[in-house]
């Protein structure tokens, strides 16, 4: 039997998520008070480390299996000319992570984390969602629960991120979707499309909300009408993720993304997930804002791969490496304030 | 006999320095846009990797030796009550990291770097200068040549850093007299002093200011009146770097403030040094707008200790992991745009 059988049964594990372990999380600020430094002095790697240990459900947090997930699909908007690269890209860029070639390999070893990219039916790519939506609802249940599947129970963090020609196009659409503002907010150059793609790309998005105007309020529905599937899987992993004490790093746009619908059906469906950082892509930096997340790194990537992910998974070591190595007060004979 | 003999000794050698190596970073760039992803799309990431082989004098620029270096001075403005801890915590941190127990230590390691702590004269800190310049011309110059020889030639960069109970005011002195604006513009909590410490300190700013009056149009000056031992040794350590083709990390705002002076005297001074961060110490933001640099993370740091550089390191390394590590288009087999 699949996971999750109907639009129904997924939007009632979405509605039904384990809340964070509050004592482990107070364990840890009351740990960190007692370390050789001013309280507070570094700053968002103290947060990192409560918040690990609150989303692990246990004090120490620990990063011992980082796992990087990066989902591939394809997508029938393509034909629309909206994106600068080739849609037998996808694939290729696949056998290029298998070869271990791409900035993703680098970046995941350089975390200490290992790699494991999910290719979903490249050779079917999603309907064009100016004319259908993408996915029907088996296709995108099917999609959720490879991505739910993909997450190992035993690992301290999850990065999860994304491959596939044209899905900032479909990102757009789906912000467009649950926040309003159509192309002209949300639609970027991506890859590096001109001004004519773009110009293609905004039209296509405004094409597709008037076309789905009929479902715009429910975010699950939205997903599977203007996502794809490597979005779907990228929300299912974040559900695996949260209900076995997995943190997750969020990538650049097309993952937060196809995060978000989570977000909007529970206030709280994203506080395991802390944004990694801010893509180039305009559109990202109001994705965040629209969501109340704040990025921990901003240095102007847009290559998504779970490439910002993975280069935001060194700061969560650093955070770790210093809340769990430091000595107290109290063993160093560190005189404390005046 | 000594490496700088005078202050104009030290003068010309701030004036000669060596320019960057632009074929190198040119190799960079032209490598760059054959690795498989669309132009520009590491974003910094890319940058780095031009700026280390320009700066390494090399491509590929490498990281094989990350040298961390702390230079540590006590402050005899300490007397006018600027800090919320006692002087002698500077020698009891110094302890600790001999010991292995602070923040430094954890993240030095997870930087795969080499952590060196050079403390300067502890047990004679400089004299208040409120009252006095804080250092002679023999002080200060020592304080550089310690800084300068512990920049190892063979290093493929180093994170300068700092520590000094009170050298938050001796940095906001220095960054007064540079760009002005007083005790009000540049005076923070530091580690953490009350409303009436932010006072004193502020007061003592402006008193000093106004006692060396006539000599705040020469840097090096500034240097030695406002500044404290492990503040003269950062700017000779950056100097020795440039000298031996060593890229730096700039740390926090004492780090930022110790090397103004040099960016003063030339305006390429720093060109071979990067932020590494931007504190929560609020004059650092301001800082560095005055010096046109760029901070690579912005944590809400503040301990000092190369802390921000030793985390900005990681960084760095995943620059040159992808620069180095990546497949061409060609190689991988992969299709260049449209």
């Amino acid at each position: 039997m699949m996971r999750f059988p109907s639009f129904a049964a997924l939007h009632a594990a979405c509605l039904d998520l384990p809340a964070g372990d509050a004592s482990a999380a107070a364990t840890a600020a009351s740990h960190d008070v007692r370390l050789t430094k001013p309280p507070g002095s570094l700053g968002r790697l103290e947060e990192l480390a409560a918040w690990l240990a609150r989303w692990q459900a246990r004090h120490p947090p620990r990063l011992e299996r980082i796992e990087v997930l990066v989902f591939a699909g394809n997508h029938g908007v393509v034909a629309q000319g909206v994106s600068a690269f080739p849609a037998e890209v996808t694939a290729q860029m696949v056998a290029n992570f298998g070869g271990g070639g791409a900035a993703i390999n680098q970046l995941a070893a350089a975390a200490g984390a290992r790699l494991r990219v999910i290719p979903l039916d490249l050779d079917r790519p999603t309907a064009d969602f100016t004319e259908a939506p993408a996915m029907d609802e088996d296709a995108f249940l099917r999609a959720v629960a490879t991505g739910y599947e993909a997450v190992p129970a035993d690992a301290d963090l999850v990065c999860l991120g994304e491959m596939g020609i044209g899905n900032t196009t479909s990102a757009a659409a789906i912000a467009a979707a649950l926040f309003g503002g159509g192309g002209a907010r949300w639609a970027g150059r991506g890859t590096g499309v001109d001004d004519h793609g773009l110009a293609r790309k905004r039209a296509a998005i405004d094409r597709a909300i008037k076309r789905h105007s009929g479902i715009l309020g429910d975010p699950l529905h939205i997903a599977a009408a203007l996502g794809g599937r490597e979005l779907a899987a990228i929300l299912g992993a974040a559900l695996a993720a949260r209900c076995h004490h997995v943190p997750v790093l969020i990538d650049g746009f097309v993952c937060t993304a196809a995060l978000a619908p989570l977000a909007r059906l529970r206030g709280d469906g994203l506080a395991h997930a802390t944004a990694a950082h801010v893509s180039a892509e305009a559109a990202h930096r109001a994705l965040l804002e629209e969501l109340g997340l704040k990025p921990l790194i901003d240095l102007g990537m847009r290559l998504g791969e779970a490439s910002g992910a993975a280069v935001a998974a060194l700061i969560l070591r650093a955070a770790v490496a210093c809340h769990t190595g430091m000595a107290t007060f109290a063993e160093a004979g560190v005189s404390d304030k005046l």
